[in-house]
């Protein structure tokens, strides 16, 4: 497990915004292109600096990503936005190059039935995609960070339990066949506190810093228990998808990521900045409801509102116990 | 802060429902006796065995809670349960001491404004009305424990911020007026993971093990977290409402109570023992949802459903780790 940090910059928290991405993919009706560049405005003026914006697969396989050209050119507009885009071939990591996106996350499931169940191959199969999407990286001479995403890290419908040397064992490979970093995904939203201090444990202890991120779903409450957990390990990039879309097909009704609204003002009511502001971060939901009307919106604080005293009270916290103190206790 | 537990017998932790009190007092309808009665049986048969089950208090005030002499009667019989009323003035204590309650509830608002508005007294005059409380019992002859049960412990949606500094006094005053233990209550959902953090370590440095609960609302979806970081500071005693019922009126929409569902499926897949199934718990719902037609109920695990591999998942993850190193990393 990593120290606590301590100091101003070590308190920085990276939230990535993945609902163009991850939420858009498992809703059914396509968003118009004009709707998601507002998104990706609206998302950037609240303080958002990292983004997963598309996905680049085949348009008849997800015509919700058919633009996702355009999308990624505009968000490379945005000054200082990080943006990600997800790729699960080498036709596609060639599109994410010439387009010039900053990262590029090639997933990798670590359960064999859902590997096949969701790209029909292999899991062995997909590290050498990977491997093959690092060398067009090298060949290319662009910058592009590559990010092995591991699904269903903690847990598949379809196998059951996915035992944690398996996640040990993928993400080494993953790192060994070029990716920069890996990121742990609880693609099912079957995480729970225990498994993942248990799977950080054994992961970070292999790989060490370079496992830096996660991407909870919130199908079963546990996102932010798990999120405290994981700050804990030294974690400090986390998933999060806008009104919490991205809905588990597996379990209708159920939301999938956690909301970006929750997460924020769970760090930031524990001192820990992540540069958003959650108000705006709130008032943003409506680029979704207005562009896509009946969908269902996920996430408590929205509901319930932001307290009225709110920055007085994190500031307050900070003081007396610091983020250090604060992380140390979760 | 107290040492982790180890050993068998110290991985026990005390879920107590609450609905049938803390839910029900928030709902306009009034349940009958009959499904109240079947409440305390079905959820009894899930394995529950501490249960809050009514209020004492004038049934023109609270018309929900005018049978509470029969549930409390009922309640009694299930063997082995731990039986617990809330009761606000003497008169209320009176008629808990002769109903042969296990444990009494006494409520104290650490929040000014709350208390004017809740019971239309001061905090000062609350804990002479305790100091009474714990007078009658001494004077009864029984062992009724009394529980100081510290109202907006973590912030007031009347006052805003409630100091630290006052939780850690009326935690001591309580004690010093006679209650057995006392209990940190998040009435409105105002709690966060460092702000509980910061709240324990104040109250548990001043009053020690005798500040032994915790009763968290997941109005903004920390409930979970929050127990995380209370169950670090040794925290045992947690409340929880079946179907999560019990809203805030500050928040229409909003759940109160945290779910006893995710609550318990949460400790379980810890490896912490709550003597609970919850999957029959899950079933339980039923019995508010045939009550009160339409009545809303919360919670993520009864919506996304239970892994069919949890209990091999929770005794695997209890193998790996063990419920001390887990609890160590939350």
């Amino acid at each position: 497990m990593s120290a606590t940090p301590s100091g101003t910059a070590e308190q920085a928290v990276l939230v990535t915004e993945v609902g163009l991405r991850d939420g858009l993919q498992s809703i059914a009706r396509t968003m118009s292109t004009a709707a998601k560049l507002q998104w990706l405005d609206t998302v950037y003026g609240a303080g958002v600096r990292s983004m997963e914006v598309a996905s680049y697969v085949p348009p008849r396989l997800l015509p919700q990503m058919a633009d996702a050209d355009a999308v990624v050119e505009r968000a490379l507009q945005l000054p200082g936005l990080t943006v990600t885009v997800l790729v699960p071939n080498a036709k596609g990591a060639e599109r994410a190059l010439a387009a010039g996106a900053h990262r590029i996350v090639a997933p990798l499931s670590v359960s064999e039935a859902h590997s096949q169940a969701n790209v029909r191959r292999s899991r062995d199969a997909m590290v050498d995609t990977l491997r093959e999407i690092c060398a067009l990286r090298d060949a290319s001479g662009k910058p592009a960070r590559i990010i092995g995403g591991l699904s269903t890290a903690f847990g598949c419908t379809l196998q059951g339990e996915v035992p944690i040397a398996d996640v040990v064992e993928y993400a080494s490979r993953a790192l060994q066949a070029g990716a920069d970093t890996v990121a742990l995904a609880d693609t099912t939203g079957l995480a729970t506190p225990a498994l993942v201090d248990a799977t950080l444990q054994a992961v970070r202890a292999a790989v060490g810093e370079r496992c830096n991120a996660v991407h909870f779903h919130d199908t079963r409450g546990m996102a932010l228990a798990n999120t405290l957990v994981a700050l804990r390990h030294g974690i400090r990039e986390f998933d999060a998808s806008l009104g919490g879309i991205g809905g588990c097909p597996h379990a209708p009704g159920a939301s999938g990521n956690v909301a970006a609204e929750d997460l924020v003002f769970m760090l930031e009511s524990m001192g820990l900045s992540t540069g958003i502001d959650v108000r705006a971060l709130i008032d943003a939901r409506s680029v979704i409801t207005d562009a896509l009307p009946g969908e269902s919106l996920f996430g408590s604080i929205a509901r319930a509102g932001v307290p009225s005293y709110y920055r007085a009270a994190c500031a307050d916290v900070a003081n007396i116990s610091g983020a250090a103190a604060a992380m140390e206790s979760v």
